[in-house]
């Protein structure tokens, strides 16, 4: 389940960790110039390759942009496809599988998510519309979950679904802009700690678990009572 | 203090409605083609004035950025700053506080904040410092509230203070991408939502306040357990 988020490939080819790093150095140049104040030769400078060896790869600079939209925003709404059709997971779980998947995505990717936000205007269609496609089908697979999970009970009724969705992805979007992959919290924490916030924004008050969980419980908040009882004797004035 | 977040001026005069609107025309130009692709005429043309008349408020490109820099990042800061320092407040209010205010603002300014997120590199400095100083004080605003919260018990023990604030903030920045100021949800509705979002990302399990209330929740309680007993009796085969 988790390793799934990290997107594990196959273990690369030369020509595959070549591509990367070709598409490292363009976002990392494209956020720094923007898109139109970077040429290729800045991009193959920064590589250590030639211009004639970067062709290979990208025809252009629009490729490069192509390929980065493909690894991010249409592998994001891939990856949230294959748990929002599953409708024997119970909400929550499929909520925090895509949450869990989403924020994996763009902690691995933060400079490519921010080059894609940014260019998008740079991208030539039809590419552009299939980003745009893409984006939504990622909040649709989102608000397709949430609102189960509120129909079935699992979160919260009244909650508004589909402002919950978009603050979840923003939350996750947002660590693009400061998650820091060098430093002192890993990427698997602050997922994990996202999710946890994004369940919480929709879980009942009193879930519904510990309600229907039978006589242990109900032993547990007996004796609960009984404290609050036994305390309010206690500070009571003259009895 | 809803209306406060609201930012209300004092009744615009001419002048600033129309710097208002040079500002804002400006703004969509800056995201539709780019900082360095836009140029006087075109938001000359976009307010129907004419090259002179605009750098009688601005004397530049740059002079409108740094000014929408100040309107949206540099306010946030001002924002929390009168906030953060209120330690007679609650935790959980000022927390409140704290996201209504910095909601509002975004959700007022969405196409100001892309523009001041997108083009930060081309403002110069002093002004660019100034930037990232604001970003770092919101930050630094917000995480403090949220530990203070956590040490003195409203806000769940363990939780992470500084993850939670990034992501607060970026649910709450995350809206300038795809709030419609002319959709159908309101923008009192959306921030009133997310602050509701974010505070139930960091209340305990049993929020103090429902385990401390006496006699009446320890009466109900035990009713409640006692419900449990009796449907366990029922289902219960031959006793």
């Amino acid at each position: 389940m988790t390793s799934k988020a990290k997107d594990p490939k196959p273990r690369p080819t030369r020509n595959d960790a070549q591509r990367q790093s070709i598409l490292e150095a363009a976002s990392r140049l494209f956020i720094e110039k923007g898109f139109g104040g970077t040429n290729i030769n800045d991009i193959a400078d920064a590589v250590g390759s030639t211009r004639t060896a970067l062709y290979y790869y990208f025809p252009s600079k629009e490729t490069m942009l192509e390929a980065l939209t493909e690894e991010v925003t249409e592998k994001a709404s891939a990856l949230a496809q294959s748990v929002s059709g599953r409708d024997e997971l119970p909400a929550d779980e499929a909520l925090r599988l895509l949450i869990r998947q989403h924020a994996g995505l763009i902690l691995s990717h933060p400079v490519q998510f921010r080059v894609v936000e940014r260019s998008e205007s740079s991208l030539p269609e039809p590419h552009r519309s299939a980003a745009q496609n893409a984006r939504r089908a990622l909040l649709n697979h989102f608000v397709r979950v949430i609102q189960r999970g509120i129909d079935g009970g699992q979160f919260r009724r009244g909650a508004n679904a589909r402002i919950a969705a978009f603050s979840i992805i923003g939350m996750c979007n947002w660590s693009a802009w400061w998650f820091d992959a060098g430093g002192e919290m890993p990427a698997d924490t602050v997922a994990d700690t996202i999710v946890d916030f994004g369940l919480r924004m929709l879980l009942p008050e009193s879930p519904r678990r510990a309600r229907a969980s039978g006589i242990e419980d109900a032993v547990g908040q007996m004796r609960e009572a009984l404290t609050v009882f036994e305390a309010q004797l206690k500070t009571s004035p003259k009895r």
